[in-house]
């Protein structure tokens, strides 16, 4: 279970940390690592998507908080407080909190380094301990799910869930590794993700650089491909699992589970516990992000124009549908990789094991 | 059934004839006339896709021989043979047939013309009944198809099958016109239609055009709208029929055939009979164009690059596929309409009538 690939690190500069970021807007054809050695340039980074996915984010804010500890400076317009270190700390998770709005991993990573409080070492091993655990959750799900995948053929996966997602090997991507290190002959099949592309940039692009044999093809090649027998199974991530199985993840996930229990291809989805909502009954609750139609009507978006012009596709004046997510009913749902197992139908019970063993290995 | 557009015409320019070809690779930004008084330049027209679809390429190439035939020039590097006039009319032909190498209708429009002879009058008359009857048999699949559709709610349809594509209003398009005409309150859902973003590019700017609500989207978003109760029914067009009613169409529409059967929502294909190949027994039968990977690669290859400059989305070195079309199995097509009426299952039958039943017409 390995990859060539890191998307962001924590290293020592001469004058401190500083948070190294393979910048994603500028992939797949350039490679450009950025040396960031202040906290307000990590914050923006985030917000500008330098860095994506979920888990990859979260780390990122953590690293970019113990830049700015290590550092005397106080986010621009923050509120001094009594001065005090503690709450110039305040000052910076409120400053990283507000870089992106709806990544849980970003909140949840910011909380437990407001938690250890101001000292730099503490906030340093808590940044790194983040690190260490998305990793090992990642390859906990490698070991899980590369099992499940078959020992040869094709392998659908949409999105990119890698190690640019990850501090990882990643998910769903993740367990396609941990496949082929364990000697199966898989053969990557992936979906470019339209609107934003992650899969023709950032998947394909892992594949290369990792040397697994990956084929690129348009969303709407997936259901031919299948019907040709190309496709053995079909592995994606999640970025909401509901209490009864239903999963949400990047627009066009639904029609490939769809198109899959048509052909009888089995439909895997790879995710972390922290992606399951006890809380939330059904994918119906799951609120589903709008996003802006210039997605649609353009590519090239994914970067500054300045970086990569925008390519003008759709007449104006068009109307234009982007969710950034849709949800597979849990029926649609084969199995569910987590760190701690594979989860089957019955879901409520599955998933509900799957938290309880997590926080049972959180507390030992 | 109108449409405010038109995407080839022959008229008369101060030398004698000329074709006015709208230039559909600039669309949908630019909307440029090219005006061609050479039958060369309209030979490279037809080869650079400044006019595609079959229909509307069969009638260019009948415009172009009469602009051929108008002058006195011979193809570059034709043999002269007897330097006769129907020698000339024999050399266009062959410069005309080598410009697109499958599209069927291009060389039954040109032998069409061959057969007539050299005399221009005779030519210009047969050019324009061709543009006639393609224009009728649309009306026609209107007329037939726009009592299927829905009083009111979405119609997805794929790739461009409009007035860009054909002399009239379009197949499948110009069903959906026809109902809008006849006063049906339907939107259309058009997939962007990767790689080669026609849907976008050319069916949202007919839709515009003409005051059609449309709303664009995404290949991989279909499923999700259909779930979502947004689309009704979907309508697409064909490049060939088999016996048996297998439909091969442009790729992707094979997954929209199949979430279609998952939806419970009809899945109609428009085409003239000409389109029914009785001499193929089945969809195992079409073969398939495997077009070039810089199509999924880049974004902007329909276009030469200095007028649009193609954005590249995939890292060099990974394996693409590219089928041009894909086959939708008989069993998912709820009805073939065609200019001479409506198909159902059992479709060897069905589809033998109107191949029959458009014999007869021509031969009354």
């Amino acid at each position: 279970m390995s990859t060539s690939i890191a998307c962001v690190a924590l290293t020592e500069g001469p004058a401190g940390p500083i948070v190294r970021l393979l910048d994603q807007r500028l992939l797949p054809t350039q490679n450009v690592w950025l040396d960031l050695d202040d906290a307000e340039s990590v914050a923006q980074a985030i917000t500008d998507m330098v860095v994506r996915g979920a888990p990859a984010i979260g780390i990122t804010a953590a690293y970019g908080l113990v830049v700015a500890m290590a550092g005397s400076a106080w986010p621009q317009g923050a509120d001094h407080d009594d001065g005090s270190e503690s709450a110039r700390l305040a000052a910076w998770c409120t400053r990283f909190a507000a870089t992106r709005p709806t990544a849980v991993n970003l909140f949840w990573a910011i909380e437990r380094m407001r938690a250890v409080g101001a000292g730099l070492g503490a906030l340093r091993s808590c940044a790194i301990a983040i690190h260490d655990e998305d990793r090992a959750f990642c390859d906990a799900m490698g070991a899980h799910g590369a099992a499940l995948l078959p020992d040869a053929g094709g392998v659908l996966t949409h999105c990119n869930t890698g190690a640019l997602a990850t501090g990882g090997i990643g998910t769903a991507l993740g367990v396609i590794r941990a496949a082929v290190d364990a000697g199966k002959a898989l053969h990557v099949f992936a979906d470019e993700t339209r609107p934003y592309l992650q899969g023709a940039r950032l998947t394909a692009w892992e594949c290369v650089q990792d040397g697994i044999p990956a084929t690129l093809i348009s969303d709407n090649m997936a259901g031919w491909m299948m019907k040709k027998g190309k496709i053995a199974a079909a592995i994606v991530g999640s970025d909401r699992i509901a209490r009864n199985g239903d999963v949400a993840n990047k627009i066009g996930t639904y029609s490939v589970a769809v198109l899959c229990a048509h052909h009888g291809i089995p439909f895997y989805v790879a995710a972390p516990t922290s992606t399951i909502d006890l809380e939330c009954p059904d994918g119906e609750q799951i609120p589903i992000e709008q996003r802006t139609p210039r997605e649609v009507t353009h590519v090239g978006g994914w970067a500054p124009p300045e970086l990569v012009p925008p390519l003008q596709i759709a007449p104006d004046g068009v109307g234009v549908e982007n969710p950034a997510f849709d949800v597979v009913p849990a029926a649609l749902v084969t199995a569910i990789i987590t760190e701690q197992g594979v989860a089957r139908a019955p879901y409520p019970e599955a998933l509900a094991a799957m938290v309880a063993a997590a926080e049972a290995a959180r507390r030992s």
